[in-house]
Order: structure tokens, then C-alpha cells, then sequence
């Protein structure tokens, strides 16, 4: 990712904005479940590295618009100074708006996707990124702010504001391994499904985590009056619900025609993760 | 493009600020430009409209981020407040970030288009948009601001801020219209004069135009202390470069293989806008 930073004919400073969020660490959750979906296909992920870093680029584009002033407000993230406290608010919206422009051009330049191929996956990443996906979801997460939400109306959020972007992340692994609808089918479930475990885990860690692990201090969902699974279902309520989907998400896996071990290790890793 | 944002299952604020901004008006400069070569080449202009609302999707995404408070901090634009004085901050750059993404989907969509006429599409689209088109053009005259600029200057920021765009759409109506390669060379050179000229009369428009027919205040870049034309060249020797751009474009348009009566009075129209 950063090597196609560099290589951009950019400004200096829209550059040096874009490397400081994509090289400021993270899981890199989504590129690892596209690459993990392609060795469980027998495809060599090395030849579809560019397309796969469009979804991490859409990723941090997402986190530093999330950051900004009038959203979330956040100083900090993953530990680090967020792009507007460092570059300003002017420039952290600009590298944002590049990240998510370029992510499109990573996937024309694929060597080896074939032209139906690349127009799929565009598509698929236009319809989790925005209005009716991942921007969609933003939207509703804002409107929900110190709202008691029900169950159906927090997972509706979390659907669209993470969990698209999830599934689209198998869904690449899916389309350059030229998987079968059905296999693409199960896949998206698997998604979905570790997506909401993945979310209830985030909450519960805000409840017993501990900051340095995280990053970023505890509680702060309780003080921002946020509505969280473990607020509805109580803390037992919510490790159960996620237990619950990690089991339908590992179910889904074994539908598939996939050697489908390594995605396994990663829904297991979201129960037992500490940050 | 009403319509399409109409049919999104999307939230009624974000649909709702996304087609406040896409109704308010404006020349409709670039998808004009687009169907014009497809004209020029006997193509049916109405076979490719979606893909045509891309590009003005993301010349509407990049209006609204432009007015916010932390960029030019704009109330009006073209007579109507703009986004974030209507809808919020969030919002605006919510919408923005909406209608960009939901231009490459509109492009994927298209049923006439090969997948490598759409896949040489939105590898255009995201090179004029991104960091090294409109977005870097944007961070460029950022920091021009309260510097004098060179002439060179000056036509570096315009290049990438709105230059590469009008590019992009004759591109557009080439790829779509299967051109010769020499023709799509002719067709950017074309778009490139214009698009120096365009913006020679804005400059120009904002000395000696009437607010009325404008939409905004006159006099504001001065105010701004912002680098013009006009202000390098004088009023006169603005006109004359800006003259001798238009001349240029036309015998662009001459060496190519289209009827292209039509593009030409596009060039000329731009000399005698009042707005």
C-alpha cells in the first residue's frame, strides 16, 4: 500500500497524509479475510495483492472521516494522533477522499482479474461502501447517538457500517477464485456472521478491556450514552449471542467447497481477541 | 440521477442531502461534454446516461466538500445555501462521500458498455478524481492560498482541480464511442484548452460579472487574495490567452475523425457565458 503511495504523481503533503493512516497500523481484518478466502480456493493471493489493498484503502478512509471534528470527534486512534489532529481537518477530509477515489484505480490495475472480474468487484465494493452500505450506516449510527436503540435497530447499523465491508472482503476472495455462486452465497454469510460476533466483541471489550490492549480508553461507549449489545443483553446476554453467530458462521464454512480451515482460525481469533 | 438515488435503499437524510445537492442546478458542463462526442461519433447518447451521472456525481461530491467550513467555507452556491448549512457538517461530508462512491457503481451498471470499456472508464475517472487529479488540485490550491503564484502555477492547480475532470467526460464519450486512439488523444487536448479557458473566464466573470447572473458575490477572489488571470495577465491579456486557448481546442477538434459541430459550439459558448 504504501508503495503505490509513493509511486502517485500527488502533493507531498496529500501523500504524506494518506501513508500516516494507512501505515498507522491496525488488524488489516478485511485484506486478511480476501487473502484467507483465496488460499482456501487453491488461488495464489500474491497476484491479487493491489485489489485486495482497495478494501483496506476504503477502510481508512472511513476511519479518518469517522474521526472528523464534526462525527465522532476522536483525538486518538489505534494509540496514534487521527489524521485532522495531525494534518488538519482540511487535509484529513482530502486524504480520505483520495483513499477511497484510489481504491477503485488499485483494482483496474490487477494484472490477472479479468475485466468481468474487476467490474464485479467494483460493484461490489460501490454498494458496501456507500448510501445503502457502509455510508448508510454511518448515517444511521449518527442519528442513533443517545437513542435507545432496540436489538433490530443496533444490528441494522452494525450491518451496514462494518459488516458490508466485511462481506465484501470474502467476496473478493470469492470472485478472483472464481468460486461458485453458492460458494459466494455461503461466504457472504460467514461474513455476516463474524461481522456482528466481531462487533459484540468490540463491545464487550469496551466494558472489560483494558487500554492498553485497546489503544483507546474503556467505557467510552457507556460515557458517549452509546446503545451496545452488552447494554441490552447484559454481559452474559451478549458473549452468548456472539458465540451464537461464531457457531452459524463456522457452519456456513463447512457448506463451502473451500479448505476452508484458516477462515475458521479467524472466526475463533474474534472470541478470543483482547483489542 | 434523481431517479437512481430515488430507488436506493438507503436512510431518508442521506438520500435526501444527496439530492439536494445533485438538483442544484449548475451548467451540467461535463455530462454535456460526454454525450456531445458520442454525438460526434453517431453513438446514441442515451444508451450511456448512467455512466455519464458518474462524472457529474463526483464533480457534486466535490462541490460540497469544497464549501465546508474547513475548505473554502462557502454559504451559497449557485443561489442556494450549501449542503452543511442545510444538513450539517456530518451530513455534508456523508453525502460527498456517498455520491463518489455511488458513481463507480453507476458505471458498473450500465448495460450497453463491455466490462473493458467500464474497467478503462473507471480507471479514468479515478486517476482524474484522485490524488493525482481533482483531489491533489484541491490540496494545491490550498496551500496557494494568500501566496502569488506563478503563471504555472496557477495552471497546475486548475489542471488537476478542474481540468483532469473535463478530460475525464470527453474521455467518456470516447471510450463509449469505440474512438481511435489518436481520436482520444485529439478529444483530451480539446478538453484540456477548454478547460484552461473555462477557467480564464471564471476568473474573469468574478471582475467584471454581475452577481445576479452569477449566483455569488463578484469581486471574491480579490477579497480571498486569491492568484488570477486576470490579476497576472490583466484584463486584457487574460482575454487574448484565454482566446488563444479556445483556438487551440478547435484545431484539436479538427483532427479528428467526428462531426464535431457540436463540440466546437461548446468551446465558443464558453467565451461568451455570462455565468
Amino acid at each position: 500500500m504504501a508503495d503505490y503511495l509513493n509511486q502517485l504523481h500527488a502533493p507531498a503533503t496529500l501523500k504524506k497524509s494518506m501513508l500516516y493512516s494507512i501505515s498507522a497500523g491496525g488488524k488489516r481484518i478485511r485484506p486478511i479475510l480476501a487473502l484467507a478466502v483465496m488460499e482456501s480456493f487453491e488461488k495464489d493471493p500474491l497476484q491479487f495483492l493491489d485489489a485486495v489493498c482497495a478494501i483496506e484503502f476504503v477502510h481508512t478512509y472511513s476511519l479518518i472521516h469517522d474521526d472528523l471534528p464534526s462525527m465522532d470527534n476522536d483525538d486518538y486512534r489505534r494509540g496514534k494522533l487521527t489524521s485532522h489532529k495531525v494534518f488538519g481537518e482540511a487535509q484529513a477530509i482530502l486524504a480520505g477522499d483520495a483513499l477511497l477515489t484510489e481504491s477503485f484505480n488499485l483494482i483496474t490495475n490487477n494484472t490477472v482479474l479479468t475485466p468481468e472480474q474487476k467490474v464485479k468487484m467494483i460493484s461490489v465494493l460501490s454498494k458496501a461502501a456507500g448510501a445503502t452500505g457502509m455510508v448508510g450506516g454511518q448515517v444511521e449510527d449518527l442519528e442513533g447517538e443517545n437513542k435507545d436503540l432496540t436489538l433490530q435497530e443496533l444490528e441494522s447499523i452494525h450491518e451496514k457500517k462494518t459488516g458490508k465491508m466485511l462481506e465484501c472482503s470474502v467476496l473478493f476472495g470469492g470472485i478472483a477464485s472464481e468460486t461458485s455462486d453458492v460458494d459466494l452465497i455461503h461466504l457472504q454469510s460467514y461474513a455476516r456472521h463474524i461481522g456482528i460476533a466481531f462487533q459484540i466483541q468490540d463491545d464487550i471489550l469496551d466494558v472489560t478491556g483494558n487500554q492498553d490492549d485497546l489503544g483507546k480508553p474503556v467505557g467510552s461507549d457507556e460515557a458517549n450514552l452509546k446503545t451496545t449489545y452488552p447494554k441490552i443483553l447484559g454481559l452474559d446476554g451478549a458473549k452468548k449471542e456472539m458465540e451464537k453467530h461464531i457457531h452459524i458462521s463456522l457452519e456456513h464454512l463447512d457448506k463451502t467447497n473451500g479448505n476452508t480451515g484458516i477462515l475458521a482460525s479467524i472466526a475463533n481469533y474474534i472470541i478470543k481477541r483482547n483489542h
